[in-house]
């Protein structure tokens, strides 16, 4: 038996795991073609019929898997139909971002069992409120989940910022976030859960959740641009998450736009983030917005905006147009070194993407070198604002699908 | 037995596939670890020692392995060493440039059998007569690779511009080509070699003999931009080459650099290849060049600078330094979205790099949000101009490694 792994320059895997990524296999196959037969199995994954009813047995066991009560009638004998036990579980997703907390809870079939969403502050508090906030929102939802009766798969955290591989927050800008170890607090504040607990960068995420569950699903080249109070890239390359050396893809916020001045909270001028930014555009939008003190709750200030431009007021149509035209050059620079089939544009641009988007697509297209910009579409997100929380769930999924199945329940 | 691809959402593979499968992990196993015996091969693969015989036995027959004639006493019986036979088979790669061809030959280990470069003045042909040039070249190297007994594994042809999966040129600004079905045309020349041609981006080849041959070999994370008449980023992305929907990543080419208004071909202004690229910069540096014609042999141009430079001309030194920025600028942006180990200076930047990468270094750091520029180093490449040719063999001997091998010689 042979395995060769998804890495560069296969290798073969050790015997113990043959069997973890066999069971992975049939439960990736059940997802797709369910309902279907063990030889259904055996006949697509050239395992043999032995070794199916085994790894079946087994994925039953763990209530990964359950048997319809359908049987197939063939020639020779009934078949017995299998298909996806997805109520036992439950992956979760967290999200912070500068105005708001985000939590969503699927099963193992990818349904939703919690969406949750609450205005927070966060840049008016200090990070252990901020984690502490964010522990008691999880507690609830797993106290929740576990009165369903559920198995919590695991949680996944997104963070708007730069985020190593041991899930310390290196810089958060829009949160004022340095050096944070948030996978630390967390696990000390749910005191070392049984469930394996990530941190991951939003927009990472957010792609990872466009690529699972929203419109472009499966398009292996696509990227999801967050509008919330910074603009960050997550990256789907060849069907997988571009992460980079360091975890840092897809920093796009502190790139220069051409003749942007704006002076960026990073020090910098012109800045993605400062012109296109959340808060820049509600600034040059809601003059009458404190200009001193942060602005902590996005919401109603682009319901405003949205209101202003339905209602054809020009400054709003020209404030927008220019946007769009920006968030355009920070797409052509997207298309032209990532070429995605798709640069889906996320949170707060949903709402305002009627008037961002024809404007980006122009400038994409006469930024690009390549015909027809390269082939990269502009789209709004249909995933809503719990894009990085729903994504968090789909990184859970992910580890299943690819064989870190759960712990049988004691 | 089961295998998984390496595609994103492992699928299992025909029975059909599994032989060259595995003779593939048998012949990328010896080439790491060899001398090596079956014994050794069954014990690290998985793979069970009648099967690895089998295996071997066809290697062997198809002259891909070879026993050294080394025996290995151990316990119980001796064991005969196996290794790779890279004798009998040669890749070919070909780049062409806007001043010159470059052709690289290697055997199966990775050896360099040719090396051949000449100037060519590709501007200033017609596509027809640079496609014979190459044909012409391609010929001759065919030739000789056969008269010393071996077979062509197959031959890339690298391009500076954009090149379709099937092949055909979209673009080439540097050599002015647009829609040129460059596969067919060469595959008319050659008259339908027995051999697979393919045709690719320079800057991408050249990023694959990087992470094959290079001095960041292995690094998962690398980028290669080109120092030729345009400048074009080839990116690996955890060990894989990243394409993009279309196969057009990595145009940095036509970039905006800030603050440059330097007029370029395509139309726009600042453009990255305007400012940085190597016909800019013999202009900026050398103004007796002829100011209309074409520059058509970079070489004795950098050569010039080179002098100068070393010999602490402060005019030569400024222009250099705000290359070096400039460079440095590009490459900032590609660390912010890629996050690579290391981006890799090739071309005519290797003889200028002394002088690029300090000021280079300084802007990327500047620029970069992430500490430490994300991570991410400059350096000057080490393979010379033959990079993309080189890249060439690469691209054919990846293809050997991951089950595509050559027919058996009749």
């Amino acid at each position: 038996m042979l395995i060769t792994t998804r890495q560069a320059g296969s290798q073969t895997a050790d015997f113990a795991d043959v069997r973890a990524t066999n069971l992975a296999v049939v439960l990736r196959h059940v997802r797709v073609n369910a309902p279907c037969s063990r030889a259904d199995i055996a006949a697509s994954t050239g395992l043999n019929k032995a070794t199916v009813s085994s790894l079946v047995a087994e994925l039953i066991e763990r209530r990964l898997l359950r048997e319809t009560g359908l049987v197939e009638h063939r020639i020779g004998r009934p078949a017995t139909m299998i298909e996806l036990d997805g109520a036992p579980y439950a992956a979760v997703g967290v999200e912070i971002a500068a105005d708001h907390l985000s939590l969503e809870a699927v099963d193992l079939a990818g349904e939703r069992v919690l969406s949750w969403r609450r205005a927070f502050p966060a840049l008016t508090v200090t990070p252990p409120r901020a984690v502490a906030s964010m522990v008691a929102l999880i507690r609830r939802a797993v106290a929740r989940i576990a009165a369903d009766g559920r198995q919590v798969l695991g949680l996944t955290i997104g963070v708007p910022g730069l985020v190593d591989s041991s899930g310390v927050v290196t810089f958060a800008l829009s949160l004022g976030w340095r050096e944070l170890d948030l996978r630390g607090e967390v696990l000390r504040g749910l005191r070392d859960p049984a469930y394996p607990v990530l941190v991951d960068n939003d927009a990472s995420l957010a792609a990872l959740a466009e690529y699972r569950y929203g419109s472009f699903a499966g398009s292996p080249n696509l990227v999801y641009l967050t509008g919330e109070a910074g603009v960050g890239a997550g990256i789907i390359a060849d069907g997988r998450p571009l992460r980079g050396a360091r975890g840092y893809a897809g920093e796009i916020g502190h790139l220069p736009l051409d003749g942007s001045t704006a002076a960026c909270r990073c020090g910098r001028q012109g800045c993605v983030e400062a012109a296109v930014g959340i808060p820049a555009l509600i600034r040059q939008l809601n003059p009458d917005v404190d200009r001193e003190g942060p602005v902590t709750d996005f919401e109603p200030e682009i319901a405003r905006i949205v209101e202003r431009a339905a209602a054809q007021d020009r400054v709003a149509l020209a404030a927008l147009q220019r946007a769009g035209s920006q968030l355009g050059h920070a797409a052509a620079t997207l298309a032209s070194l990532v070429n995605p089939e798709v640069i889906i544009l996320g949170g707060y641009y949903v709402p305002l993407a009627p008037w961002l988007l024809p404007p980006a697509e122009a400038e994409l297209f006469a930024r690009v070198v390549a015909p027809d910009g390269g082939g990269s579409l502009l789209a709004a997100s249909t995933l809503g604002h719990g894009a990085a929380a729903l994504g968090g769930t789909a990184r859970i999924l992910d580890a299943v699908d690819s064989g870190q199945l759960p712990r049988l329940a004691g």
